[in-house]
């Protein structure tokens, strides 16, 4: 059979490693497909020194790989939304295969991809876009099709995943893995976009579609980082069994579907909590199936690659194939997506550790627990430790699963109490089973 | 579209699991496929009291099934590895697409199978003969398709590792849980399949072949089953920061793949120590990609259940595909598949714990590591237990790296000490990175 030929659109991180392994194995591709995978063009503003790309056809405008007529399939991995959507777009109206690593790009204007995919008969791909090397979204699209999925829960961003190991392990300061992040190049200059969780709302948006049949709604999830989490925090998790781990959490619910991203206690036993570093996981419950989890390198250029190659190898089986017969984009045909609303933040029910300073007097604990009490929030545990300066004692509180509204009015209430002094920490639990 | 219309045979656990999702999930699915999977006929010796098949038109000649004109897809549940092959053949001769759980069947005769499917142009799909509800076919086959993929190391048989998790939690012994296992239905009267590594080598034949690319061989699979291991070993284990798994491993060399299912020491800090109870789980390291993992329920008639129909679900997708643009049967083409030969065991390189009863004497150690050394085993660390009674102790000695064949001089040499008494236990030890 012929080759497939494909271009590609960037040379950074993601694409040197693309480049690479199809280089790399060639022979090992050929023997699976059945055909050689030709990479035809590559665009790019600038070549990497980390690659050898002079036997490649190189040019300086992505937008001559869009247009050019040899190209079956073009990847895109030069990131953003602006430039990345035109190209993309153009690649879509010239009749191209699209294969992306873009998580931003799916999670904000997948919408309006995939419907012009679907008018032109092309694939989009993006196993890349969500947890880099692991195969995530092939795993919730079509090993786990037969399945109505309950929930997912991941480690879905590796930088986030460094900072909070190291601080467990350790007993190491936000600010100091961060800046260590950062020297090791595993976090960028602004690590907003990772420890603030946007990166991984990105990929939670994109899970959550494909597991639920829901549009991608990225502006509906909550959004919560890591960057408040203190070393007593970690420590007194630790005490109770917990880790605590930056998660995206899609849930389908009665009456919604909850969509957040935030820092979460969960029990050491559960394997998740056990995922350390850089590697992310995703668990995913299906009806039929349990619980699974899927562990791997959640970025890097090799890994990264693997998932990029793997959708070229998907969408060059399928050049031939019926585009009605394809697996849809977003797992669900796109006539049969669900109009389920996003759960308000409010309405989520969650458990609950509660850490903050008190005076220690009598009365104060009465007080605090019956603010709980008025709330509907009942407690599992309580630690109250010895007192350590100034007549200040911390108290950390772990409660049963209660809405978000009765937490955040409690929390209002405990925060007005003379002998409770600052802010409460408050850090969601989930029992993921 | 039309329907996709399938026949059931066998409504044992999976083939009830199966039939039940497809009525229950029929929705989902439809919403998934873009057209319905109808159940056009049922064939089975017995009804099955767990589901209601009075809407189904049921036979008692599974041949019925696979002659039924109006069946695109024959879904095998039967098990066993003389009618269930006739029956796929049979179907297959007849034109329709095959989807099976039956891992002794693709083991031991699918070379054959497949080459028969290949001529009629049909698929033979199998997710659910490894690993139950997990993906690990698709995983290995498609989603990390851009790798060369170096080793894999699994729990693949769910009672061996009921078996040895509550050995390890409970310091229960072997043929105590053994009993309870099969109390609560989880291994059969006769166990040896599950506890001597058949099954698991079934399932090791099955994933060898689809990550290398070499022919199904069952019959070369070194097998060695738990139920030698002692309390005593799970606790020294234990103490050395290790728990034993019962593992099929395979495993990439230049001299050959190593093909092996044993019990195996892996150091507590990996994931896969900690899958515990009937749970399975896989690890495959690629090349581009790194380790990863996957988990899941390993058994039971939903998990396994879930497999089987999306399986049914991908064959649905591909009916109208050019058959030689998809996915191949065992990953690589059949033109493709490599002649690497399986490593003879002797050869196979393992780090391992021995453990022996010697007697307190002096010079009895020195006479134990000088055969050791002969032999060209390095000890990585050693440990000599108090006195217990009639002045014999336990010697547990962990190895750094060696091959089989060495070992098993060594261990000769060490048996026929004369303060040796009785055998020397050998548990191989992996590192798995």
């Amino acid at each position: 059979m012929k080759p497939v030929r494909v271009g590609i659109c960037g040379l950074g991180t993601v694409g040197s490693g693309s480049f690479s392994i199809l280089r790399k194995n060639a022979e090992e591709i050929t023997r699976r497909v059945g055909r050689s995978i030709e990479i035809v063009q590559v665009g790019a503003r600038r070549d990497n020194p980390a690659i050898d790309t002079s036997k490649a056809n190189v040019t300086r405008d992505i937008f001559d790989v869009a247009n050019n007529p040899e190209i079956d399939i073009l990847i895109e991995l030069i990131g953003g939304t602006t430039v990345a959507k035109e190209l993309v777009l153009t690649a879509i109206k010239n009749g191209k295969h699209v294969v992306t690593a873009n998580k931003a790009l799916i999670a904000e204007h997948g919408n309006e991809i995939f419907e012009k995919a679907q008018e032109k008969g092309v694939m989009v791909a993006f196993e890349a876009a969500v947890a880099g090397g692991i195969p995530i979204i092939k795993t919730v699209r079509e090993g786990l099709s037969a399945n109505r999925i309950d929930w997912l829960a991941g480690i879905i961003n590796g930088t986030g995943n460094f900072i909070l190991s190291e601080m467990s392990e350790k007993g190491r300061a936000f600010n100091d893995v961060l800046a260590e992040a950062q020297a090791l190049g595993y976090a960028e200059a602004d690590p907003t976009f990772d420890v603030e969780g946007i990166d991984a709302a990105h990929k939670l948006t994109i899970l959550a579609s494909i597991a639920f049949g829901i549009p991608l709604q990225f502006e509906r999830v909550y959004t919560e980082g890591i960057s408040k989490i203190t070393e007593e925090d970690v420590s007194f998790s630790d005490q109770l069994g917990y880790n605590i781990k930056h998660l995206g959490i899609a849930r389908r619910t009665d009456k919604g579907i909850e969509l957040r991203v935030h820092p979460t206690l969960i029990s050491k036993k559960q394997l998740l909590a056990n995922v350390n570093d850089v590697m992310n996981a995703v668990m995913v419950k299906g009806d039929a199936v349990g619980p699974t989890l899927t562990y791997g390198a959640g970025a890097g250029a090799l890994a990264t690659g693997s998932s990029v190659i793997a959708d070229v190898i998907d969408v060059a089986r399928t050049l031939t194939a019926d585009p009605y017969n394809r697996v849809p984009h977003l797992a669900f045909q796109p006539n049969a997506l669900s109009d389920l609303q996003v759960l308000d933040m409010d309405d989520v029910e969650c458990g609950f550790f509660l850490n903050m300073m008190i005076q220690d007097k009598a009365g104060v604990l009465a007080n605090i627990t019956e603010i709980l009490s008025i709330n509907g929030i009942s407690i599992e545990s309580l630690i109250q430790r010895e007192q350590e300066e100034n007549d200040l004692v911390p108290l950390v509180v772990m409660t049963h699963s209660v809405k978000e509204k009765n937490m955040n009015m409690a929390i209002t209430g405990i925060e007005a109490l003379p002998d409770v002094v600052g802010k409460v920490q408050r850090i969601r639990v989930e029992t993921l089973i």
